[in-house]
Formats: C-alpha cells, structure tokens, sequence
C-alpha cells in the first residue's frame, strides 16, 4: 500500500551560494530553524542553480572567445555569440534554431534549450555571467546525499531539479537532472489494473513529477526558495538515475 | 509572498464510478470521512478516467465499425482497428505512427497518445470497452467547481488530470487537460530575478506542475487513488483555462 499523504516544505532563509558552499549543511540548518528534522524517507529536492553555483559552474563571459560556429548561430538565434559558444561547448548537437530559441542535446543527452545555461539569479544586472549546469548532475545528487546522511544520519533521497519548456505545450515544468536514492522511473511493467488487464501506462516519470511538485514552491522570481523537503512519498526502490530518464534517441521519434 | 509549505491528501474509499454518478458529492463524503473540509483555496484533482466514467464516454467496441483509414493504420501501429477508428474520430490528425506508437493531435489540441482513449481500468479483463476523453475537460472542471460550491459554499480550484507520455524523457507525467478557478499557466513576463535581470523563464505549466504532484499519489495499478487534494498552493489569479497550456501550432518547433 503506497502512501495516501505528501507534505511539502521550501526550506526558509536559505542563503545565496557561493563557489565551494556546503548547500548539504545549509540544507540541515535551515531545516532545523524551520522546526523539522531529517528523515530516510524523505526526499530534498535542490534547485540546480544552487548546485551549479556551489560547484562553481559559473563563466564570465568576457573570458569566452565565440568561434565560427558560435557566431553564425549567434546570428539565427540573436542571442549573445559568447554565450552561444558555451552553450555549444556543453551540447553534442543543435536540435532546433530559430529567434530567441536554441535547443540542443546536452552533453549528457537532456534536450533542452541553451543546454541549461542560465544569466538570471546569477549576480547583479552588470555583470555578465554564465551558470552552466553541474558537471554530472548525478554525481552531484549521490555526494549530497552521503553528506546529508553524515550530517544526519539519514539516508535521505536527493533530487536535483530544473525547469524545461517542452514541445507541444506552454510553460516550463520541473524536472529531475540528478538523483539518488530513489527511482528516477518506476517501471510497472507486468502489473495489472483494477480489473486485471494489463497497465497502459507502465513506466512513470517519478523523479520528474516529484521535481514538477518541488517547483511550485520554489517560484522564479525574487521569492525563489531554491530546497524543498518532500515527505510522505510512496515507498521507493530501486535506486535509478536521472540518466533513466533519458529516451534512448531510437526509441524517440521525435528529434 | 508566496507559500512555502504544500500538502497533498488522496481520498480514500473514493468509489468506482459509472455515468451519471455525481463525482462532486463523491469527493465531499470522501473528505469527510477523511476529516477534511474544503477551503476555498484548495485544489481538487480529479484523474481523467472517473470524470469521463461519470460523462458516459465508455464506449463498446463491438459497436464500432472501423473505416478503410483505421484498418490500414491498425496494421502500422498493431492496435486494434475498431480502437483506432476511434482514435481516429476523436483526433484532428496522426502526428506520428509507429508499432505500438500513435501520437495525434486530439480534437481539443492536446498532442498525445492515442488521443486519450485507453482501455485499462475500465471494465472487467474480458469486456471490449474503450473510454474516452471528457467532451471538453475545461468545461467539466466549470461543472465539478460549481457542483462542489454547491456542496459545500467554498469555491475551490479543479483540475481534471491525465498522465502523458513525453518526447526525449522516458516515463508518463501528470498533465493538465482541464482546469478551474485557477490560471493553467502563470505568466511571468516582465518579472525580474533576485538580481534585477530579466527572468529566463516566463511562462510556467502551473496546472501541469499541480497535476504531476498529484499523479505521485494518484499511482497507475490497482491501488489506484482518482482524486487528490491540494492544499496551500501559492495564490492564483486569474482563471486560465487548460488549453492555455495548448503551444499554437505556429510556434510549436517539433509538429
């Protein structure tokens, strides 16, 4: 019986990351403050601005030289070319180009727009910055979870999220780019509905949704509450990764 | 300033549904066997399938006789001809075709899988019965709001959910077809970040990103839970409908 019940709780006064921050230990003081403790079952979704920034992801823009391809691009997309060549640096392919709009394939395979390079939320309205998205997003879950669990001693899960438009419709939704301790999908291949046919719908976006949820409370703007605790999740395993997310590009009809 | 802490609670006992049933009152004697009073600023979320049960869209399969069109189909996609005549009638066009792949444009613009119609969870293993989308979803979730005002004088939001399939990302989410008393999309045009620049991100799937937290509770199987509440959502205002979150065909990259 999976749980009838979720609570979620974006984590007050968290504060503005810097190069080489524990957001693990920020994450259990503002957690404490907030009257709550950690538990195995629950799960911290992270904003991946706040990991990029602790891991220190950020690139002046004055030091990038944009290359041929870059300016070219540059051009179609009227977006900066110096930007433009990061976000080809960070992709294995453009997608789709077009005004004000550059959807690539991440190094990692996420198709996304501007490989999820971002300006805002990044320093004053001068500066000209660049955050590009944790090196291995993953990676970045597992570590802060073993640090949560040190600081805590709970085996907490970890989600690492971000906001993606998609095709078809309007707005961004959340979704997961890391995670750890939990399933990323949830395969209910071989399970039967109700009155024992066989399920439609057999792998769930689980981590996604648990990131789309997340986000409500996070905002975009100058309120941005960039931690959530989620607790009360069905129960979950095994243990799958963001990268599960990943259509293999000849199962997708749509590139 | 917004909210900072969110709950989600599944009716339990919630019944199986036949047409005509009134899912408003379900929902109002399932929250109080819960212990729970509606407020006005709550969120009900009702799966597609009891609110197209309750509008009588189930249809036999021995009573449809499928066109030249659906039979040649049939054979691309391996799907029963008689379910494809009926995805066909329920559809503006075939986006895609492949074995054991039909994704249409759905009459209301949703582009999805077999335009909504599915089979699973609705009668018992032997019966041939197809159930489709509500006539027009956004129109119900009017209906359920009005009836549970009724009910209970609160003027709650509602939001009829089903779990799409996505390009590029593995796994079914909680999407939004219809909705009620609160804006589908948040526009945030014109905001700025923490730092004074402009947001990167200006719309956001707000009903989907509702609709996907529920879907958690919801679960696909035989546990399966159609009506979640949500409770402490960040204010909303003003009322957009679900097919706001319809991307116009020109500005869609990827028909």
């Amino acid at each position: 019986m999976s749980s009838a019940e979720m609570q979620l709780v974006a984590l007050r006064e968290y504060p503005q990351i810097a190069s080489g921050d524990d957001l693990a230990a920020f994450a259990v003081d503002a957690l404490r403050r907030g009257g709550l403790q950690l538990r195995a079952d629950d799960v911290l979704v992270f904003a991946q601005k706040v990991v990029s920034k602790a891991e220190g992801r950020q690139v002046e823009l004055a030091t990038v030289t944009p290359g041929e391809k870059a300016l070219e691009l540059a051009h179609t997309v009227q977006k900066d070319p110096r930007l433009v060549e990061l976000i080809l640096r960070e992709s294995r392919r453009v997608v789709r180009a077009a005004p004000d709009v550059l959807i690539v394939e991440h190094r990692l395979g996420w198709i996304m727009a501007n490989a999820g390079i971002d300006q805002s939320n990044v320093a004053g309205p001068d500066s000209d910055c660049a955050l590009l998205l944790p090196e291995d997003p993953d990676t970045s879950a597992m570590r802060l979870r073993e640090r949560l669990a040190e600081l805590t001693g709970c085996e907490c899960a970890v989600i690492i999220s971000d906001s993606f438009g998609r095709p078809w419709r309007v707005g961004t939704v959340g979704v997961a780019i890391g995670c750890a301790g939990l399933p990323a999908t949830i395969d209910l291949r071989g399970q039967s509905d109700l009155f024992g046919r066989p399920l439609r719908v057999t792998i769930v976006g689980h981590a996604d949704e648990i990131a789309s949820a997340a986000s409500i409370l996070m905002g975009q703007a100058s309120e941005a509450r960039p931690v959530v605790l989620v607790r009360g999740l069905p129960a979950r395993a095994p243990h799958r990764p963001a990268t599960a997310l990943l259509r293999p590009s000849g199962e997708d009809l749509f590139r």
